[in-house]
Protein backbone atom coordinates (compact mmCIF):
# COMPACT_ATOMS: atom_id res chain seq x y z
CA UNK A 1 0.00 0.00 0.00
CA UNK A 2 1.35 3.33 -1.03
CA UNK A 3 1.88 5.77 1.71
CA UNK A 4 1.37 9.79 1.23
CA UNK A 5 5.14 9.68 1.76
CA UNK A 6 5.76 7.34 -1.38
CA UNK A 7 3.07 9.31 -3.43
CA UNK A 8 4.68 12.83 -2.66
CA UNK A 9 7.99 11.02 -3.66
CA UNK A 10 7.05 9.77 -7.04
CA UNK A 11 5.38 12.85 -7.56
CA UNK A 12 8.74 14.78 -6.93
CA UNK A 13 10.70 12.21 -8.97
CA UNK A 14 8.22 11.90 -11.99
CA UNK A 15 8.34 16.12 -12.43
CA UNK A 16 11.96 15.56 -11.95
CA UNK A 17 12.52 13.33 -15.07
CA UNK A 18 10.41 15.95 -16.82
CA UNK A 19 12.89 18.53 -15.85
CA UNK A 20 16.40 16.81 -16.26
CA UNK A 21 14.36 15.44 -19.89
CA UNK A 22 13.89 19.37 -20.96
CA UNK A 23 16.91 20.83 -19.46
CA UNK A 24 19.79 18.05 -18.27
CA UNK A 25 20.56 16.99 -14.94
CA UNK A 26 23.66 19.31 -14.86
CA UNK A 27 21.14 22.14 -15.91
CA UNK A 28 18.72 21.57 -13.18
CA UNK A 29 19.31 23.04 -9.69
CA UNK A 30 17.42 21.53 -6.51
CA UNK A 31 15.83 24.80 -6.61
CA UNK A 32 14.45 24.45 -9.65
CA UNK A 33 13.09 21.20 -8.95
CA UNK A 34 11.78 23.12 -5.32
CA UNK A 35 9.83 25.56 -7.79
CA UNK A 36 8.07 22.85 -9.78
CA UNK A 37 6.90 20.78 -7.10
CA UNK A 38 6.02 23.70 -4.86
CA UNK A 39 7.83 23.03 -2.07
CA UNK A 40 11.09 24.63 -0.22
CA UNK A 41 14.60 23.38 0.34
CA UNK A 42 13.76 21.94 3.57
CA UNK A 43 10.32 19.86 2.93
CA UNK A 44 12.05 18.65 -0.46
CA UNK A 45 15.03 17.19 1.18
CA UNK A 46 12.36 15.30 3.58
CA UNK A 47 11.44 13.50 0.10
CA UNK A 48 15.18 12.93 -1.41
CA UNK A 49 18.80 13.73 -0.40
CA UNK A 50 20.34 15.19 -2.69
CA UNK A 51 19.71 15.78 -6.64
CA UNK A 52 22.20 12.63 -7.41
CA UNK A 53 19.60 10.57 -5.35
CA UNK A 54 16.80 11.73 -7.65
CA UNK A 55 18.99 10.90 -10.41
CA UNK A 56 19.45 7.33 -9.64
CA UNK A 57 15.91 7.15 -8.48
CA UNK A 58 15.27 8.10 -11.96
CA UNK A 59 17.82 5.63 -13.64
CA UNK A 60 17.09 2.35 -11.74
CA UNK A 61 13.38 2.70 -11.26
CA UNK A 62 12.34 1.82 -14.98
CA UNK A 63 15.27 -0.78 -15.59
CA UNK A 64 14.32 -2.31 -11.85
CA UNK A 65 10.51 -2.99 -13.39
CA UNK A 66 12.20 -4.11 -16.82
CA UNK A 67 14.17 -6.65 -14.90
CA UNK A 68 11.49 -7.51 -12.66
CA UNK A 69 9.27 -8.84 -16.04
CA UNK A 70 12.51 -10.19 -17.21
CA UNK A 71 12.95 -12.21 -14.09
CA UNK A 72 8.91 -13.74 -13.99
CA UNK A 73 9.41 -14.59 -17.92
CA UNK A 74 12.47 -16.66 -17.35
CA UNK A 75 10.27 -18.62 -14.87
CA UNK A 76 7.16 -18.97 -16.71
CA UNK A 77 8.04 -18.75 -20.78
CA UNK A 78 10.20 -21.37 -21.61
CA UNK A 79 9.76 -20.42 -25.48
CA UNK A 80 12.61 -18.35 -25.98
CA UNK A 81 10.88 -16.59 -28.84
CA UNK A 82 7.84 -16.05 -26.87
CA UNK A 83 9.92 -14.66 -23.99
CA UNK A 84 11.98 -12.48 -26.38
CA UNK A 85 8.23 -11.05 -27.46
CA UNK A 86 6.96 -10.70 -23.95
CA UNK A 87 10.60 -8.20 -23.38
CA UNK A 88 9.92 -6.41 -26.43
CA UNK A 89 6.42 -5.48 -25.52
CA UNK A 90 7.11 -4.70 -22.12
CA UNK A 91 10.41 -2.90 -22.88
CA UNK A 92 8.09 -0.75 -25.76
CA UNK A 93 5.18 0.22 -23.75
CA UNK A 94 7.63 0.84 -20.60
CA UNK A 95 9.97 3.70 -23.02
CA UNK A 96 6.27 5.06 -24.07
CA UNK A 97 4.97 5.37 -21.33
CA UNK A 98 7.49 7.01 -18.94
CA UNK A 99 9.93 8.67 -21.64
CA UNK A 100 11.33 11.42 -19.41
CA UNK A 101 12.76 8.62 -17.28
CA UNK A 102 14.20 6.66 -19.88
CA UNK A 103 15.40 9.69 -22.10
CA UNK A 104 16.84 10.81 -18.36
CA UNK A 105 18.47 7.22 -17.95
CA UNK A 106 20.16 6.97 -21.33
CA UNK A 107 21.53 10.55 -21.28
CA UNK A 108 22.78 11.10 -17.74
CA UNK A 109 23.43 7.93 -15.85
CA UNK A 110 26.86 8.21 -16.55
CA UNK A 111 26.75 11.46 -13.97
CA UNK A 112 26.11 9.03 -11.22
CA UNK A 113 29.22 8.55 -9.54
CA UNK A 114 30.28 5.18 -7.27
CA UNK A 115 28.19 2.74 -5.63
CA UNK A 116 25.34 4.32 -7.34
CA UNK A 117 26.87 4.27 -10.93
CA UNK A 118 27.79 0.11 -10.24
CA UNK A 119 24.53 -0.04 -9.42
CA UNK A 120 22.84 0.93 -12.53
CA UNK A 121 25.37 -0.53 -14.87
CA UNK A 122 24.71 -3.77 -13.00
CA UNK A 123 21.25 -3.52 -13.50
CA UNK A 124 21.39 -2.82 -17.24
CA UNK A 125 24.02 -5.62 -17.54
CA UNK A 126 21.52 -8.44 -16.12
CA UNK A 127 18.51 -6.83 -18.35
CA UNK A 128 21.03 -7.55 -21.50
CA UNK A 129 21.88 -11.05 -20.10
CA UNK A 130 18.04 -11.81 -20.20
CA UNK A 131 17.81 -10.98 -23.68
CA UNK A 132 21.10 -12.92 -24.16
CA UNK A 133 20.29 -16.27 -22.45
CA UNK A 134 17.23 -16.13 -24.70
CA UNK A 135 18.71 -15.97 -28.11
CA UNK A 136 21.46 -18.26 -26.60
CA UNK A 137 18.22 -21.01 -25.71
CA UNK A 138 16.81 -20.08 -28.73
CA UNK A 139 20.19 -21.60 -30.45
CA UNK A 140 20.37 -24.09 -28.45
CA UNK A 141 16.97 -25.51 -29.24
CA UNK A 142 17.34 -25.34 -32.83
CA UNK A 143 15.44 -22.41 -34.08
CA UNK A 144 18.01 -19.54 -33.57
CA UNK A 145 20.66 -19.47 -35.62
CA UNK A 146 23.76 -18.07 -33.95
CA UNK A 147 24.04 -14.34 -32.97
CA UNK A 148 27.13 -12.07 -34.86
CA UNK A 149 29.29 -10.74 -32.07
CA UNK A 150 27.95 -7.82 -30.48
CA UNK A 151 24.32 -8.50 -31.86
CA UNK A 152 22.49 -8.36 -28.82
CA UNK A 153 23.36 -4.74 -28.67
CA UNK A 154 22.42 -4.06 -31.89
CA UNK A 155 19.02 -5.64 -30.98
CA UNK A 156 19.32 -3.81 -27.79
CA UNK A 157 20.02 -0.52 -29.28
CA UNK A 158 17.21 -1.40 -31.97
CA UNK A 159 14.45 -1.48 -28.91
CA UNK A 160 16.13 1.12 -26.72
CA UNK A 161 16.51 3.53 -29.21
CA UNK A 162 13.13 4.21 -29.40
CA UNK A 163 13.01 6.22 -26.50
CA UNK A 164 13.75 9.28 -29.29
CA UNK A 165 10.41 8.61 -30.73
CA UNK A 166 8.16 6.13 -29.17
CA UNK A 167 4.43 7.57 -28.01
CA UNK A 168 1.68 5.67 -26.50
CA UNK A 169 -0.75 7.11 -28.66
CA UNK A 170 0.72 6.39 -32.33
CA UNK A 171 -0.73 4.96 -35.00
CA UNK A 172 0.70 1.68 -33.69
CA UNK A 173 0.46 0.53 -30.01
CA UNK A 174 4.15 -0.51 -28.74
CA UNK A 175 3.16 -3.98 -28.53
CA UNK A 176 2.72 -3.91 -32.29
CA UNK A 177 6.03 -1.98 -32.79
CA UNK A 178 7.55 -4.33 -30.81
CA UNK A 179 6.11 -7.53 -32.70
CA UNK A 180 7.20 -5.99 -36.21
CA UNK A 181 10.81 -5.03 -35.06
CA UNK A 182 10.94 -8.61 -33.57
CA UNK A 183 9.15 -10.93 -36.58
CA UNK A 184 11.27 -9.00 -39.05
CA UNK A 185 14.71 -9.66 -36.83
CA UNK A 186 13.68 -13.43 -36.99
CA UNK A 187 12.45 -13.53 -39.94
CA UNK A 188 15.03 -11.20 -41.85
CA UNK A 189 14.57 -8.61 -44.28
CA UNK A 190 15.29 -10.33 -47.19
CA UNK A 191 12.71 -11.06 -49.87
CA UNK A 192 11.36 -14.48 -49.68
CA UNK A 193 12.71 -17.21 -52.33
CA UNK A 194 9.70 -17.83 -55.19
CA UNK B 1 44.59 23.31 -47.22
CA UNK B 2 44.20 23.44 -43.58
CA UNK B 3 45.00 26.98 -42.21
CA UNK B 4 46.62 27.35 -38.66
CA UNK B 5 43.27 28.68 -37.65
CA UNK B 6 41.30 25.55 -39.15
CA UNK B 7 43.87 23.11 -37.31
CA UNK B 8 43.78 25.12 -33.70
CA UNK B 9 39.61 25.53 -34.07
CA UNK B 10 39.51 21.61 -34.87
CA UNK B 11 41.94 21.00 -31.63
CA UNK B 12 39.56 23.46 -29.43
CA UNK B 13 36.48 21.38 -30.98
CA UNK B 14 38.11 17.98 -30.11
CA UNK B 15 38.98 18.47 -26.91
CA UNK B 16 35.58 20.13 -25.90
CA UNK B 17 33.87 17.31 -27.64
CA UNK B 18 35.89 14.99 -25.07
CA UNK B 19 34.97 17.62 -22.13
CA UNK B 20 31.21 17.73 -22.82
CA UNK B 21 30.94 13.70 -23.20
CA UNK B 22 32.60 13.89 -20.01
CA UNK B 23 30.92 16.30 -17.76
CA UNK B 24 27.94 16.80 -19.93
CA UNK B 25 27.29 20.20 -22.12
CA UNK B 26 25.42 22.27 -19.16
CA UNK B 27 28.09 20.95 -16.55
CA UNK B 28 30.83 22.59 -18.67
CA UNK B 29 31.32 26.19 -18.79
CA UNK B 30 33.57 28.32 -21.35
CA UNK B 31 36.25 28.47 -18.97
CA UNK B 32 36.83 25.03 -18.58
CA UNK B 33 37.22 24.94 -22.30
CA UNK B 34 39.49 27.95 -21.99
CA UNK B 35 41.28 25.71 -19.36
CA UNK B 36 41.37 22.76 -21.36
CA UNK B 37 43.12 24.39 -24.10
CA UNK B 38 45.12 26.63 -22.63
CA UNK B 39 43.63 30.05 -23.96
CA UNK B 40 42.25 32.71 -22.51
CA UNK B 41 38.66 33.88 -22.62
CA UNK B 42 39.83 36.40 -25.44
CA UNK B 43 41.78 34.22 -27.85
CA UNK B 44 39.03 31.35 -27.39
CA UNK B 45 36.26 33.64 -28.67
CA UNK B 46 38.89 33.85 -31.68
CA UNK B 47 37.87 30.48 -32.86
CA UNK B 48 34.31 30.37 -31.15
CA UNK B 49 31.83 32.83 -30.68
CA UNK B 50 29.59 30.47 -27.73
CA UNK B 51 29.26 27.58 -25.92
CA UNK B 52 26.50 26.97 -28.23
CA UNK B 53 28.52 27.32 -31.36
CA UNK B 54 30.98 24.60 -30.33
CA UNK B 55 27.86 22.34 -29.39
CA UNK B 56 26.44 22.86 -32.80
CA UNK B 57 30.19 22.40 -34.78
CA UNK B 58 30.79 18.85 -32.60
CA UNK B 59 26.93 17.70 -33.64
CA UNK B 60 26.71 19.01 -36.95
CA UNK B 61 30.50 17.88 -38.08
CA UNK B 62 30.18 14.08 -37.94
CA UNK B 63 26.46 13.89 -39.30
CA UNK B 64 27.83 16.10 -42.46
CA UNK B 65 30.45 14.01 -42.97
CA UNK B 66 28.00 10.74 -43.23
CA UNK B 67 25.57 12.85 -44.98
CA UNK B 68 28.63 13.24 -47.39
CA UNK B 69 29.54 9.20 -47.95
CA UNK B 70 25.52 9.40 -48.34
CA UNK B 71 25.41 11.20 -51.28
CA UNK B 72 28.50 9.79 -52.97
CA UNK B 73 26.89 6.05 -52.56
CA UNK B 74 23.35 7.22 -53.41
CA UNK B 75 25.67 8.42 -56.81
CA UNK B 76 28.04 6.01 -57.44
CA UNK B 77 26.18 2.35 -55.75
CA UNK B 78 23.13 0.88 -57.49
CA UNK B 79 23.04 -2.19 -55.85
CA UNK B 80 21.01 -1.36 -52.44
CA UNK B 81 22.32 -4.40 -50.49
CA UNK B 82 25.90 -3.20 -51.30
CA UNK B 83 24.75 0.78 -50.63
CA UNK B 84 23.39 -0.42 -47.09
CA UNK B 85 26.99 -2.37 -46.48
CA UNK B 86 28.71 1.31 -47.46
CA UNK B 87 26.50 3.05 -45.17
CA UNK B 88 26.70 0.92 -42.25
CA UNK B 89 30.55 0.52 -42.55
CA UNK B 90 31.30 4.24 -42.92
CA UNK B 91 29.20 5.00 -39.61
CA UNK B 92 30.40 2.58 -37.31
CA UNK B 93 33.98 3.43 -38.87
CA UNK B 94 33.42 6.85 -37.68
CA UNK B 95 31.69 6.28 -34.27
CA UNK B 96 34.62 4.31 -33.41
CA UNK B 97 36.58 6.97 -34.12
CA UNK B 98 34.81 10.04 -32.89
CA UNK B 99 32.82 8.76 -30.06
CA UNK B 100 33.27 11.77 -28.00
CA UNK B 101 31.31 13.47 -30.70
CA UNK B 102 28.62 11.01 -31.29
CA UNK B 103 28.46 10.68 -27.36
CA UNK B 104 27.84 14.72 -27.56
CA UNK B 105 25.54 14.67 -30.77
CA UNK B 106 23.66 11.72 -29.27
CA UNK B 107 23.24 12.89 -25.29
CA UNK B 108 23.51 16.78 -25.74
CA UNK B 109 22.01 18.11 -29.02
CA UNK B 110 18.50 18.81 -27.71
CA UNK B 111 20.35 21.52 -25.92
CA UNK B 112 21.25 23.27 -29.32
CA UNK B 113 18.76 26.43 -30.07
CA UNK B 114 16.33 27.81 -32.71
CA UNK B 115 18.04 27.76 -36.38
CA UNK B 116 20.91 25.55 -34.97
CA UNK B 117 18.90 22.79 -33.96
CA UNK B 118 16.67 22.75 -36.94
CA UNK B 119 20.08 22.24 -39.03
CA UNK B 120 20.99 19.51 -37.65
CA UNK B 121 17.83 17.73 -37.03
CA UNK B 122 17.49 18.57 -40.83
CA UNK B 123 20.84 16.67 -41.11
CA UNK B 124 19.88 13.49 -39.30
CA UNK B 125 16.73 13.30 -41.13
CA UNK B 126 18.64 13.87 -44.41
CA UNK B 127 20.72 10.96 -43.11
CA UNK B 128 17.74 8.69 -42.56
CA UNK B 129 16.32 9.14 -45.77
CA UNK B 130 19.52 7.45 -47.19
CA UNK B 131 18.46 4.80 -45.60
CA UNK B 132 15.35 4.35 -46.47
CA UNK B 133 15.89 4.97 -49.90
CA UNK B 134 17.96 1.86 -49.59
CA UNK B 135 15.68 -0.08 -48.41
CA UNK B 136 12.70 1.14 -50.74
CA UNK B 137 14.77 0.62 -53.62
CA UNK B 138 15.71 -3.38 -52.97
CA UNK B 139 11.52 -3.85 -51.90
CA UNK B 140 11.43 -2.32 -55.74
CA UNK B 141 14.46 -4.41 -56.39
CA UNK B 142 12.66 -7.74 -55.13
CA UNK B 143 15.84 -8.53 -53.06
CA UNK B 144 14.02 -7.46 -49.60
CA UNK B 145 10.77 -7.74 -48.07
CA UNK B 146 8.77 -4.76 -46.99
CA UNK B 147 10.06 -3.34 -43.86
CA UNK B 148 7.49 -3.28 -40.58
CA UNK B 149 6.34 0.71 -39.78
CA UNK B 150 9.37 2.67 -38.12
CA UNK B 151 12.01 -0.41 -38.73
CA UNK B 152 14.09 2.06 -40.24
CA UNK B 153 14.21 4.09 -37.09
CA UNK B 154 14.68 0.87 -35.27
CA UNK B 155 17.95 -0.38 -38.00
CA UNK B 156 19.31 2.91 -37.05
CA UNK B 157 19.02 2.31 -33.27
CA UNK B 158 20.92 -0.73 -33.82
CA UNK B 159 23.90 0.71 -35.47
CA UNK B 160 24.23 4.82 -33.77
CA UNK B 161 23.42 2.99 -30.46
CA UNK B 162 27.05 1.49 -30.76
CA UNK B 163 28.52 5.15 -29.81
CA UNK B 164 27.93 3.23 -26.29
CA UNK B 165 30.17 0.60 -26.66
CA UNK B 166 32.20 0.90 -29.76
CA UNK B 167 36.02 0.67 -30.28
CA UNK B 168 38.67 1.16 -32.99
CA UNK B 169 40.85 -0.94 -31.75
CA UNK B 170 38.53 -3.97 -30.62
CA UNK B 171 38.80 -7.67 -31.58
CA UNK B 172 36.55 -7.15 -34.63
CA UNK B 173 36.90 -4.33 -36.95
CA UNK B 174 33.50 -1.37 -36.95
CA UNK B 175 33.60 -2.76 -40.41
CA UNK B 176 32.87 -6.28 -39.53
CA UNK B 177 30.64 -5.58 -37.10
CA UNK B 178 28.11 -3.31 -39.38
CA UNK B 179 28.64 -6.78 -41.86
CA UNK B 180 27.64 -9.19 -39.61
CA UNK B 181 24.53 -6.58 -38.40
CA UNK B 182 23.76 -6.30 -41.82
CA UNK B 183 23.72 -9.72 -42.61
CA UNK B 184 21.87 -11.03 -39.70
CA UNK B 185 19.13 -8.13 -40.45
CA UNK B 186 19.27 -9.40 -43.89
CA UNK B 187 18.94 -12.88 -43.02
CA UNK B 188 16.90 -13.21 -40.40
CA UNK B 189 17.82 -14.96 -36.89
CA UNK B 190 15.60 -18.26 -37.30
CA UNK B 191 17.57 -21.11 -37.76
CA UNK B 192 17.56 -22.10 -41.60
CA UNK B 193 15.15 -25.09 -42.24
CA UNK B 194 16.75 -28.26 -42.64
Amino acid sequence: MSTRYDLNRAEILRVSAELFARSGYHGTGIADLGTAVGLGRGALYHYIGSKEEVLFAISSRQLAQMNDVADELALTEPNPERRLRGLARALLRNIAEHRAEWTVFFREYHALTGDRRARVVAARERYESHWRHAFDQGVRDGVFTLLPPLMIKGVLGMFNYSYLWLTADGARTPEEIADGFLDALITGLAAPNP
